[in-house]
C-alpha cells in the first residue's frame, strides 16, 4: 500500500538510456536553475530597507539606488566570471571543481562546504520568504507559517525525486510569471508615479521613522550592501549543472547566464526604483513587494497575482538548490569525500539521497529559526561569496599557469571577479559576524575535517582491498584453505539433516555442536544422533548461564576443535523461514544472535541454510 | 555505559545451579505472594462504600458488616478450595493447569486468559490505590498521580528483574508493616469507639448524604458485594507459585494459605467494623483508611505511618502479579500457546519477558484510566472469579473421576467452592457489565483465539521439521546435494580472491557474477579477470534500472546457470567489516540487500565470507 502510494508520487523508474533525454533547453533550464537568483530580488530589497530605515528613515530612499547599482555591478562581474567557469569546466561542479583543480583539494573542500551551507540556506530562506508572500496575501495563515514552510520543503523535495524534465516545464512557469508580474508592477508603478505625487503610505506608519537625523555611516551602508548581496546568491547554480543542459551544454549554459543577467537587472533595478517612488516601510506582516503592489494596483486581482507569483518563484528557488546540491554532492562523492551513496542515481535518475538530506537539513533550519527569513539572512551570503572567491582565484591561477588563447582578457575578468568577491566576503564577515555569520565560520572547518576523515576511510579501505596485477597473475585459486564446518544444532530434525548433508558435501571435516542448558537436557539429542550412524562428532558443552552463543564462541577460540591454525571455520546455520512475518516473533531466532557473534570472531564464514515452512494448516 | 548501568540495577547473572536456592519460606513467601489479597482490604471497603453511601447514606453502615461477612465466607471457601489445588498440583500453574488437565485445553486457555487479565489489572489497581494512599498523605502530589503510578510500575518491574530471594526479604516487610498498622488502628479504634461516641466526621460532609430514604434493593447490595469481591482477588497467587516454596513446597504453600486466611479475616473484618463506628464517607482525595486513621490517631505520626504502610503493601501487591504472571506465562509457553520466549529464564533466573510485558500492559491501563482505581475496579474481579470457577469445577470433576482417598470430603469442599465462585461470576457479570466488565467478556475470547493460533503455528512447524527414527536410521549423509557456488562481485580485490579460493575448495562448480550498471563499466573488471587465468566463468549482466539485486535473482531463476534442477545454489558474499560502526554508513552494504533477496528465493544457501578492515591510518 505505502509502497504503491510512494511509487505513484515519484513515478515509475527510468532506464539509464533515458539519462540523455532528461536535459534542459536554455529557455526551460535558465528559470529552473536561476529562480533562486531572480527570486532573491523579492527579499533583497526588503532586507536592505530593514537595515537602513530604522536608522536613517527617509534618507534610506536616497541611498538605496546607489547601493543597488553596486550590487548590480557585482552581479554583472559574477555573470561574466561564471561564463568563463562554464567554458573552462563544461563537466559542471562549479566552484568546488574549479577550486579543487587549481588550488588543491583543501580549497576545493572549503568551497564544497561553503556551497553545501549555501544550498541549505537557499532552501530555508526561499521557502520562508515564499511563506511570507502567502501570509501577506492571507494574514489569517500567519500563525501557521512554520508548518506551511515545512510542508513546502517536503513538496519541493518530492517534486525533485520525480525527475528532471517533467519538473523543468512545470517549475519554469512561476519564474516567468514572476518576471511578468514584476515588469507590470514596475511599468504601471513608474507611469502612476510620474503622473502624480502618489505617496499612499499612511502617516501613521511613517511617523515613527526618523527623518535623516542620524549620521549616514560607511558601516551602515556596508551593512545594507551585505544584506542586498543576498540578491546575488544562486548565480553559481548554472555552472554547477552544465551537464544538465542540452548539447552543446557549455554554449547553452553561457546563454542562460546572459538571460539571467537581463532578468536580474530589470527586476532588482526596477523594484529598487519603485521604493524610491513609493517609500514602503518594512514590517513583519506585509512584505515590501506586497506594499508596492497595494500602492500601485490596490488590493485587487493584480495584488493577489503578484503575491502568488512571488510565492511560486520563491518556492521554485528552493528547487534550484534541489537541482544543484545533489549534483554537487555526487561530484564530491566521486572524489570520495562524502558517502558514495550520494553518487548513486535513484529510480527516476536523480540523486535521491542528496535530495533527501537537503530536505531534512532545511526543515531543521526552518524550525530552529521559527520560519523567519530576516533571521536566516545573516548566515546566508557569506558561504556563497566564499565559494565565489575560491572559484575566481582558482580560475585566475589557471590562466596564468596554462596561458590559453586570449588569456590576458580572461585573467582581467577573473581578477576583477576575485577582487569583488573577496572584498564582499570581508565586508560580510565584518558586518554580519555577530548576527550569525560566525556560525558559518565555525561550520565550514568542521565539514572540511569530516570530509577529510571520510576520504581517509575510503583510502584506507581501498589500500586494504587493492590487489596488484602481479598478485592477480600469481594467484593460484586451486590452492584453497582447508574447510572445517561447525553446525550448531538445537535438536534433531529434517532441517538439521539437510544442513549436515550440505556440510558433508563441502568437506569431510564437519562437527555438530550443541549447548546443553540444563544437565541431561541433551540426552534425547544424543540418542537421536546415535540412530544417524555417522562419524560426524556431536560436541556438547554445558551452559550454566543459559547462554547459547558464548559456549560456541569459546569452542571456536579454543584448541579443542578439529581445525588447525590457518583453517577457515565455517559456521553452518540451519534456519527456518516462516511464511508470515509476525510468526518470527514466536521463535527464538537464535541464528541471528549466533551470526552476529560469529562476525565478531575473525576468520569465521557464516553460512545460512534456509528451510522454508509452509503456511499453518 | 548504559549496559553497565543496567547490569548494576539488575545485578550479576546467576547460574542454573542457584535456581534451587532462590526459594520462599512460609514466613517470607506468604507476604510476597499474598500482598495482593491482603492489600485489597485497603480499597475493597472503600469501593463498597462508594456503591452504598451515595444511595442509602447512613443505612450503608448497617449493611456493611453483613456484606463483609459474606465476602469473608467466600474467602474462606476459596482458601479451603485452593489448599486442595496445592495438594493436587504441587507443580504450580493454578487455575490454568487445573482447568487444562480436568476440563480440556479450551477451558485451560479461558482460565489462562482470565488470569492474565487479572494479573494486569492487579498491577494497575494496586499501584493506583497505592498512589492514592501517598496523595492522601501529601495532597500537593495529587496532580502528578498518573506519573507517580507509572514510575512505581517501572520500579516494581525492575525489582523483579533483579531476582526472587533478594526481593522476598525486602518486599515482605511492607505486608507485615501494613498488618501491624491496621491491627493498631483496629485495636485503638475499638477502644476509643467504645469509650466515647466519637463521630468526628464534619457535618458539612455528611449533609449531602441521604439518610436511608431510598429503598435498599437486592441489586444495590449485590453491586456492593461485587465491589467488595476485589478483596478476595489474589488468593490464586500462592497456588500458581507452589514450586517457588522451599521443600516440601505443597506443605509450605498450604501453611501459607492458612496464614493468609487469618490475615484477611482480621484486617478486612476489623476495617469494616471501624467504618460502622466512625462512618467515613468516600471522597476522591482522601482514602477511607486515611479518614479512619485521622479519626483514631489524628494527623500525627501514626497517620503517616499507616499511609506509608498502605502505600507500601499496595505497591508490593503489584509485586504479587510480577511474581505470578511470568510463572503462569512460562507454564502456558511450555504448552506452546504463547511465544516460547516466555519460558526462558533471564540473567537472574527470572522470566524477564513476562515481567516486561506485564509492566507495559499495566502502564497502558494506568494511562488510559488516568490512574483512577475506582474506574478500574469494575473490570477487575470478573477475570479472577472466572478462573476461580474453572479451577473449582475442574477439581470437582477430578475427584469424581479419580476417586482418591477421602474424595467425598474433597468433592464437598470443591462443590461449595464451585457454587460460590460461579454465582459470584454471574453476580459480577450482571451488576458490572455496563461499567466495564464487558471489556473482559470481549477480550477473553480474543486472547483464546490468539493462543490457539500460536499453538497451531508451533504444531505446524514441529510437523514440518519432525524426522522419524526410521528416517534417521535410513539417512545417508555422504550422499549430499551437488554444490554450485555463485560469487557476486563488484570489482577485483583481495577479498574477492579469498572468496573465490574458498568457493573453489567447496566445489569445482563456481561462477563469478557481475552487474554492469553502465555499458562498458565492466571492462576494467574483465581485464583484471583475464589476469587471474582461471576457468571460473565471469558472468556479466546489464542493469538498465541500476538495480544490482534484480539481475542476480533473475539469473538464479533462469536456466542459464550451471546448476541442474535439484542442485543447491550457494551465493557466496564477500563482505568487509569496518572497524567503527559509523563507517558502515559510508558503504553501500549491497551484501545485506543481496542476502535478504536471496532468502526470498527458495533453495539458496547464503554464505558470508568476512574480511576485516583495520582502523584508518
Amino acid at each position: 500500500m505505502l509502497r504503491q502510494l510512494f511509487a505513484w508520487i515519484v513515478g515509475r523508474r527510468l532506464e539509464n538510456e533515458r539519462l540523455s533525454e532528461e536535459k534542459f533547453s536554455v529557455f526551460w533550464g535558465m528559470p529552473i536553475l536561476s529562480s533562486d537568483a531572480i527570486s532573491s530580488v523579492a527579499y533583497a530589497v526588503e532586507e536592505m530597507l530593514w537595515i537602513l530605515v530604522p536608522v536613517i528613515g527617509m534618507a534610506s530612499y536616497l541611498w538605496m539606488p546607489r547601493i543597488a547599482i553596486s550590487i548590480i555591478l557585482l552581479m554583472l562581474i559574477l555573470v561574466f566570471s561564471y561564463r568563463q567557469v562554464v567554458e573552462a569546466y563544461p563537466g559542471g561542479g562549479g566552484a568546488y571543481v574549479v577550486a579543487r583543480d587549481n588550488l588543491g583539494s583543501g580549497s576545493g573542500l572549503i568551497a564544497g562546504a561553503a556551497l553545501s551551507i549555501d544550498y541549505t540556506l537557499t532552501v530555508a530562506v526561499s521557502i520562508t520568504a515564499g511563506t511570507a508572500a502567502i501570509t501577506s496575501a492571507f494574514p489569517q495563515l500567519l500563525s501557521h507559517h512554520v508548518a506551511i514552510s515545512v510542508l513546502l520543503v517536503i513538496l519541493v523535495a518530492l517534486g525533485n525525486i520525480r525527475g528532471i524534465r517533467e519538473s523543468s516545464r512545470l517549475f519554469s512557469i512561476p519564474t516567468y510569471a514572476f518576471i511578468a508580474a514584476v515588469l507590470a508592477l514596475i511599468i504601471v508603478g513608474i507611469i502612476k508615479g510620474a503622473s502624480a505625487t502618489h505617496y499612499s503610505i499612511p502617516e501613521v506608519e511613517m511617523s515613527h521613522v526618523p527623518f535623516g537625523t542620524e549620521l549616514v555611516t560607511i558601516f551602515l551602508l556596508m551593512r545594507a550592501f551585505s544584506s542586498g548581496c543576498s540578491a546575488v546568491t544562486g548565480v553559481e547554480a548554472i555552472s554547477d549543472a552544465v551537464p544538465n543542459f542540452k548539447e552543446p551544454p557549455e554554449v547553452n549554459a553561457k546563454r542562460a547566464y546572459t538571460l539571467l543577467a537581463f532578468a536580474i537587472i530589470i527586476t532588482f533595478g526596477g523594484i529598487t526604483y519603485l521604493t524610491n517612488v513609493y517609500h514602503p516601510v518594512p514590517t513583519p506582516n506585509l512584505t515590501i513587494i506586497a506594499q508596492l503592489a497595494i500602492d500601485v494596483f490596490g488590493r485587487g486581482g493584480m495584488f493577489y497575482f503578484i503575491q502568488f507569483a512571488t510565492a511560486a518563484i520563491l518556492i521554485m528557488a528552493a528547487n534550484t538548490a534541489f537541482a544543484g546540491f545533489p549534483t554537487l554532492l555526487s561530484v564530491i562523492a566521486q572524489d570520495r569525500f562524502v558517502p558514495r551513496q550520494f553518487a548513486m542515481r535513484g529510480h527516476r535518475l536523480n540523486f535521491n539521497n542528496g535530495i533527501a538530506i537537503l530536505a531534512v537539513l532545511a526543515i531543521i533550519l526552518v524550525v530552529i529559526f521559527q520560519g523567519s527569513t530576516h533571521h536566516l539572512i545573516p548566515l546566508y551570503a557569506i558561504g556563497v561569496f566564499t565559494s565565489f572567491s575560491l572559484a575566481q582565484v582558482g580560475l585566475l591561477t589557471r590562466w596564468f599557469r596554462e596561458k590559453p588563447d586570449g588569456w590576458p582578457y580572461k585573467a582581467v575578468v577573473n581578477s576583477v571577479g576575485a577582487a569583488a568577491t573577496v572584498s564582499t566576503v570581508l565586508i560580510l564577515g565584518v558586518t554580519k559576524f555577530s548576527e550569525g555569520a560566525w556560525v558559518v565560520v565555525v561550520v565550514i572547518p568542521i565539514l572540511v575535517v569530516l570530509m577529510l576523515g571520510i576520504h581517509g576511510h575510503y583510502k584506507s579501505v581501498a589500500r586494504q582491498l587493492d590487489i596488484s596485477n602481479e598478485a592477480l597473475i600469481g594467484t593460484d585459486l586451486s590452492r584453497g584453505t582447508v574447510l572445517h564446518v561447525i553446525v550448531p544444532i538445537d535438536s534433531m530434525n529434517t532441517m538439521v539433516v539437510k544442513a549436515l548433508q550440505y556440510a558433508r558435501t563441502m568437506t569431510a571435516n564437519v562437527e555438530a555442536f550443541h549447548v546443553e542448558i540444563y544437565p541431561g537436557e541433551g540426552d534425547k539429542l544424543r540418542n537421536k544422533w546415535a540412530l544417524l550412524n555417522t562419524d560426524i562428532p556431536l560436541v556438547m558443552r554445558q551452559s550454566p548461564y543459559r547462554d547459547i552463543v558464548g559456549p560456541l564462541v569459546e569452542y571456536i577460540n579454543s584448541e579443542d576443535h578439529a581445525s588447525k591454525p590457518g583453517d577457515m571455520i565455517t559456521v553452518m546455520l540451519p534456519q527456518f523461514f516462516v511464511s508470515k512475518w509476525w510468526q518470527t516473533l514466536l521463535h527464538n531466532n537464535t541464528s541471528i544472535f549466533i551470526a552476529n557473534a560469529m562476525f565478531r570472531q575473525h576468520k569465521v564464514v557464516v553460512s545460512v541454510l534456509p528451510f522454508y515452512l509452509e503456511a499453518d494448516k
